[in-house]
């Protein structure tokens, strides 16, 4: 990766708000091209992981939860934040569990991009778990409701075109996966 | 769309930060389920446009710039915030030419998701602009640097696979536009 067309001044920083979740910073860079300055907001939050996990029959482990954000309930892949030092992979395999109660195969890493760079300092990696049943009642944190569905795989597609599912991030690691499974042959059998 | 699992309880807001780009908020929701209640961290943040625009030799058009989040430059579709009232399609439209000096055909809308209802209250609309060319210099805001590069669309995939393009919300337009592409026939041509 070649240097960031912008240099960081930390000199100027300003937290602005820290808390359980994130640190919200204001930062200053100057850009290496007109030596102008520009302060710029970054979220700091931790990385986070997306899980598509397929059971034999070919159905995707879906869950709906309550979103602040959209004020809505949301039907989303399962994931969540990574622990400090904690390995995608392992992370999503985690998170599987203990919101849903299934487990499968080692996941498969399928991608990882920056969330939302503009605004966010974190990575969304998707993996995939096939194999996946249930094999214990979900152990959700306080606070935390939500349940789980599970569509067939071929419905995908049309829930994502009619607004069903709606996460731009869940989205897109479901698209990814499925463009590599049409694209390579099905690549959701191998484990 | 059925009611929400937490009602919002408004009396309990509080700002923590107002600015030229977002309101940061934390919104206590009740639980339906349980009665218990949750502060919820929101930042409210106009919504977003994603344009993927396509010229008659198949390529699309990209740019490159710094990204704060990341502290890195990043290879996207063009895009921005829609100003208040504007249509996704308009605004995609106004950004492409403002970001890139390119105009083509009236935009086609893909899709529109919420970008991460986790924490943003905005949603993401991806729009694809057919015929593009360039037709003007482009004209930047203050403190925006970017440069214009071309793809080919054959090389958008790979481009996501090994990381070139790895901003999120631009990966799910193309890959929504590029699973539409190869399932319902060459629909980059119609306009």
């Amino acid at each position: 990766m070649s240097d960031p067309s912008w240099l960081r001044e930390p000199e100027n920083d300003r937290t602005i708000e820290e808390n359980w979740l994130f640190r919200l910073r204001r930062e200053r860079f100057r850009s290496r091209l007109t030596g102008k300055a520009h302060d710029y907001y970054v979220m700091h939050l931790a990385d986070a992981v997306n899980v598509i996990a397929l059971t034999p029959d070919r159905r995707v482990v879906l869950v709906r939860q309550f979103r602040a954000g959209s004020n809505a309930d949301s039907l989303e892949t399962p994931g969540g934040l990574l622990e400090p030092g904690e390995a995608p992979a392992l992370a999503g395999a985690r998170e599987l569990l203990e919101e849903t109660g299934y487990a499968g195969e080692p996941a498969i890493v399928l991608g990882s991009w920056w969330a939302n760079p503009s605004i966010l300092s974190s990575r969304i990696t998707t993996i995939l778990i096939t194999g996946a049943s249930r094999m214990l009642d979900p152990k959700l944190d306080e606070n935390e409701e939500l349940s789980v569905e599970l569509m067939p795989v071929d419905a995908i597609p049309e829930a994502i075109q009619r607004g069903k599912i709606d996460h731009a991030l869940a989205v897109g690691g479901l698209l990814l996966w499925l463009l590599r499974d049409r694209t390579a042959g099905d690549q959701g059998e191998g484990g």
